[in-house]
């Protein structure tokens, strides 16, 4: 019998150089500065292209847990001073318990449709195991984002499959997905090209 | 009738963050240090799967002018006071003019079935001068690498056409494409998967 592994995935839309998000993040600008020319949004064309890119759609919320860091979740720094429940409305397409990181606590905030957030204030290490608790041993785990969180759980060593959609377009300065993290092996599982964006997958060898 | 633009490639094999080659390039190493865990063969390992990649390998060397950094080159350094005569023995396979930025003259080479490598020591703009004129105006120019002459071409505006092969590793540290080249907008002219690389080819917008 073979062993089995749940997968641990992470999940990044990035340029041809490497970014998954640009600096000075804002509930304005979500994906941080864009030079005013609205990369932004480019960077997240393909989403809108639901037909044509479904199966990588759905595939990045089919976890049962999903970890996060806070620029992820959302533009509020500092305390939670002010109300903010994410990005997603009220029905998050998450359906399953979510682990933000940040350093300043904050009660479970429960939406629609099954989503909750947790908020994590004592590390990665701390917020995997929860997920792996919520998930259970079978469970898949997504590391959602941003580039900062996936470049952390990439170095620990925890992440087993790595999802990107390279865009056409280059940012020069931003969140680069792979900084800080020791020369990774790989395996090119899968590989497509959709209208404006190839979607590639890579199983973690070492 | 559209007006015709004679294509000015470039064709690099890269990790997915990005490097074209490591640190310390020599003549025991071309691609420079790989950690002693052989990243260089592995950089390159597609190459050997020529059927597979033929299209790829091919496309290659269909330029009527190619040019190329030094270090490309070869492993010389400072004046030439040393036989060499290039990586591809006495028969290289571009079979045309190859034109090596430089800074230390030296006459022309020629090769066995049509290639001569000239040695340009006065600037990007005049080698990409004397690759036109060598190639004649519908002539296709390949900026042949490495990423450092890809990179000056590519910030002077110069390249119209990028070719990437994408291959499952990551290097950490070493000479990167798009490094201090402004932000680019491109069209994903073509995709394609095959095994252990991904072959993605983009038109430059702007």
């Amino acid at each position: 019998m073979t062993k089995r592994t749940s997968t641990v995935s992470c999940d990044l839309t990035i340029s041809l150089d490497g970014y998954a998000a640009g600096h000075n993040q804002s509930e304005q600008r979500p994906f941080g500065d864009d030079g005013g020319d609205g990369w932004g949004s480019e960077l997240h064309a393909w989403y809108e292209n639901k037909e044509e890119n479904r199966a990588e759609i759905d595939r990045m919320t089919r976890a049962k847990a999903y970890i996060m860091g806070r620029n992820m979740f959302g533009p509020v720094r500092g305390e939670w001073d002010r109300p903010w429940t994410g990005w997603w409305g009220d029905n998050p397409p998450y359906h399953g318990p979510v682990f933000v990181l940040t350093h300043f606590p904050r009660d479970p905030q429960p939406m629609d449709g099954g989503t909750t957030f947790y908020f994590v204030t004592d590390g990665i290490e701390s917020a995997f195991r929860q997920a792996r608790a919520a998930a259970g041993d079978d469970g898949a785990i997504s590391i959602h984002g941003g580039a900062t969180t996936v470049n952390q759980y990439l170095a620990a060593g925890l992440i087993t499959e790595i999802r990107l959609h390279y865009v056409p377009l280059t940012l020069g300065a931003g969140t680069r997905l792979f900084d800080g993290v020791p020369p990774l092996k790989l395996e090119q599982v899968s590989s497509r090209a959709a209208t404006g964006v190839t979607h590639v997958t890579y199983r973690v060898l070492s």
